[in-house]
């Protein structure tokens, strides 16, 4: 398809195109699994894989490591027939007041990070969320089985609602009803398996219990529960305050590194680096939590480091000044991000393949989709 | 428009296919104004009117005379310029259980009815909700500027959740959220005028509070605040208790007159609707509904009888035994229901009719939509 028929196709397709479907399915029993099940065997049911990320601004380390690397692993590790759909949850980014012109960047840019880390939107379906429609179909009717009480009680809305008792005019609806667009973003894809944090378990089960309850009202399987895909934990910790996670919201931006930073910026924020004054180099999370986060840095990215584990790390590194220790991560970390960086940059000055990638990633989600979405309307009697 | 081609542009429309759009726009000042204001006189701004019936059965005589007679009425007399937009809320149906097959059912009829009654569907724009995902779409993005609080006064979730203090499992998300449905039904169409009764004042009333709330945070007219159109009361009571309205939900099926029955039932009905054993022909609703009721009834629905009011009305029949009014009555129902009950039936065995005419709808209902719901996601930096 050449490059303009299918720019044509997105602006169609954003409004909710929809073509003839391929076959798919896959009903599931809700076992957690680990990623090595998913490896290129021959599968009785083709796999489909769903995750998403808020396009809100440049990933950071911790956001790569954690997430956007396993999202690559599986890309590249998946039997032929498993379906990958990678979605960017622009409808979830406006629960709270966002500027448009930055959002519009934002979405932009993600995009064109999650082209730079390694995702081929050819084998993956990388999409905006808002570019199929099906997404907030689905959330309605799932809007009319899914309960209050079991959303008021949800870990996240409790949170924002605690002391706020009487200011409810400012707590708005999309805040209390956003798990159950989060389940129809993994339900209408008919998605077999979900990589989540462990901050994310429960939005999971929440999705499985509305499949579940959905199929019990209707007397039939239609939409598939999902399994958990817990990925092993790699947690990068910010680098000014190594008790927290590394995060976009810290209000010091040395706290963490983005995945577009340059040789000069890494190295100078993992200079400076939090650590502590202690006799020697150990690994202890818990007591030297700085350090070890420096450790687990080069665990994750060097190649060498990556064979062994981290108390073996540090033992090796004994005896090393912390000014060598912290120039060693800087190098791993800088060469683990300078091809995503190198190819962002030339991606984000690409529009037209920008464009086409978004165009081609909201045909292939539609159809996906619309698959879906068709079976329930007649489910429920609405065709 | 060939019939196929028709079709055909229904089943990728039904997807949300969309296609270049015609300009129209209208902000309004919110006042309250009466039909006459409507007439074909020239607007400053093309109006444009939506109204919204969910498409539950057939109706009643209470539903055609209270409201839809009024929507081809509006049609009828409406400035050239004048868009006219009826849609069946088939997603609002299903706030509540349903059973698939009677939905399936109830959307085909009431779709020929409302072509039965008089309804153009070149002239107006017909169509089934849910054939239109921009209205979900649009529903989310308001969801992120709706209050819960506002929403958790508003009457019928209040009635709803009375009493269930401990049972809220059961209260569903929809039964909740669906005033957002409702204001987007209206909003995304940029409707300037919405006929309600006043019963339901209180939702476009919230209509208006969103949309002049997200208007005041995008800094700019994107949406217009619809105004209501207040139609004269045209009240018909239950023939069994006739201190209610007529009612489909009331359990004696002989209560009300349904616009697909025969001579003989409506005339069976009217004869036994209830009256009082008072002396003597008064129009006093007050005291002696039932007797009122059926002179109402005469006053909607017999030419001679519409001329004069219904004290005249009860004047003219002092003298007569009620047995001789009621048949009267029942001649005037049968000649305003006649020539809608058999275009019905020729309507509903005619699918291809059927099928053809809400595939007009869609599309012209997804070509209205898509207008403003590329303004809203521009607005909030989704595009």
């Amino acid at each position: 398809m050449s490059l303009g028929m299918r720019a044509a196709k997105c602006a169609s397709s954003i409004l909710g195109n929809s073509k003839a479907l391929t076959s798919r399915s896959g009903i599931s029993n809700g076992l957690n699994i680990r990623y090595r099940a998913l490896s290129a065997t021959a599968n009785p049911t083709p796999k489909v894989i769903f995750s998403g990320i808020q396009p809100t601004g440049i990933p950071h380390l911790g956001n790569y490591l954690g997430a956007l690397k396993q999202w690559v692993k599986l890309q590249n590790e998946a039997a032929p027939d498993t379906t990958l759909i990678y979605s960017l949850v622009d409808l979830h980014a406006i629960t709270i007041q966002q500027d448009p012109d930055q959002l519009r960047k934002w979405r932009k840019e993600s995009f064109a990070m999650l082209l730079a880390i390694g995702l081929d939107p050819e084998r993956s379906t990388i999409f905006h969320q808002s570019h199929v429609p099906a997404h907030c179909e689905l959330m309605w009717i799932l809007s009319c089985q899914a309960s209050t009480g079991y959303l008021a009680r949800m870990t996240q809305w409790k949170e924002k609602t605690a002391g706020e008792k009487d200011n409810s005019a400012k707590l708005k609806l999309g805040l209390f009803s956003y798990p159950v667009l989060q389940a129809a973003d993994i339900l209408v894809h008919g998605a077999t398996h979900v990589p989540v944090g462990h901050d994310q378990a429960q939005h999971l089960e929440f999705s499985r219990q509305i499949a579940n309850g959905f199929n019990t009202v209707i007397g039939r399987n239609v939409l598939v529960a999902p399994e958990t895909l817990i990925s092993p934990a790699k947690r990068v910790m910010s680098l000014k305050d190594p008790s927290a996670k590394m995060s976009k919201s810290h209000k010091d931006a040395k706290s963490r590194i983005l995945l577009t930073d340059t040789e000069e910026e890494i190295g100078e924020k993992i200079k400076k680096a939090m650590t502590d004054s202690l006799d020697g180099i150990t690994y202890d999370p818990e007591r030297r939590p700085g350090l070890s986060n420096l450790i687990d840095l080069l665990h994750y990215t060097d190649e060498d480091a990556s064979k062994i584990d981290q108390v073996t790390i540090a033992k090796e590194l004994s005896g090393m000044p912390l000014r060598i220790i912290k120039e060693k991560v800087a190098t791993a970390v800088e060469s683990a991000i300078r091809p995503i960086r190198e190819r962002y940059q030339a991606l984000v000055e690409n529009d037209a393949l920008l464009n086409d990638a978004a165009a081609r990633g909201c045909e292939k989600a539609t159809e996906s989709a619309a698959k879906t979405l068709v079976k329930i309307k007649n489910a429920v009697g609405l065709s």
